[in-house]
């Protein structure tokens, strides 16, 4: 069965300030829940690590979950995006230009739920 | 710069009353945090879809974060892990037989946060 899609985005030469804002952060949430009509099913909860540190937060969602971790002293912002259905993409490097000032975007796309037995899967030999 | 490692781990096969089950998903991560000895910087939000739906869950670590999405219907289950550090991998597949029944365990990991400039990954052209 397929279980939807996953983005794995990787954001380089990001601004450190907006890295340490959970204000910076939870805009860019709203603006990926609103382009592409996600549904929260809980308030997104967030984290902020002391001193110079960065923030890690996460949403639910009736698709699956939203999740952010910053690290501002290299100006790396690492985001998840997993649907669970048919979702059309978000234009990452355009948003995350705009609202990080991210400099490089590197985005990976998973199909989730696919039994395929290759050789990155490996079946289980249970005991009857 | 390296910014951790992350698993992207596929179940199938699992029980499905123990993927309707917060208690039983809630004992798969006090299991995987005990045993990589992960700090959990906030309690596990949950979330229960109706009827015969699934369960969403995250709680996030110190580390970054730990999610689970269930679909009973087609008894599988989708995990992430994502260490912002070196972290040894967890031993999935017994885990998961263990404690959901996954007859078939696919696990990928993705290292976060290499600055490669490759076929996947575009460099973004900003106005000065």
């Amino acid at each position: 069965m397929m279980a939807g899609s996953e983005w794995i985005v990787d954001a380089h030469g990001c601004r450190a300030e907006a890295l340490r804002s959970i204000a910076a952060l939870e805009a860019l949430f709203d603006r990926i829940i609103d382009d592409l009509r996600l549904r929260p099913v809980s308030a997104p909860i967030w984290h902020q690590f002391p001193g110079e540190g960065g923030v890690t937060g996460v949403v639910l969602l009736s698709e699956s979950h939203l999740s952010v971790h910053t690290f501002p002293e290299s100006g790396f912002a690492a985001i998840n995006l997993y649907c669970c259905g048919p979702r059309r993409a978000w234009a990452w490097e355009i948003g995350l230009a705009d609202l990080l000032g991210a400099q490089e975007v590197r985005v990976r796309v998973h199909q989730r739920g696919r039994a395929v037995l290759s050789d990155s899967s490996r079946a289980i030999e249970r005991p009857h």
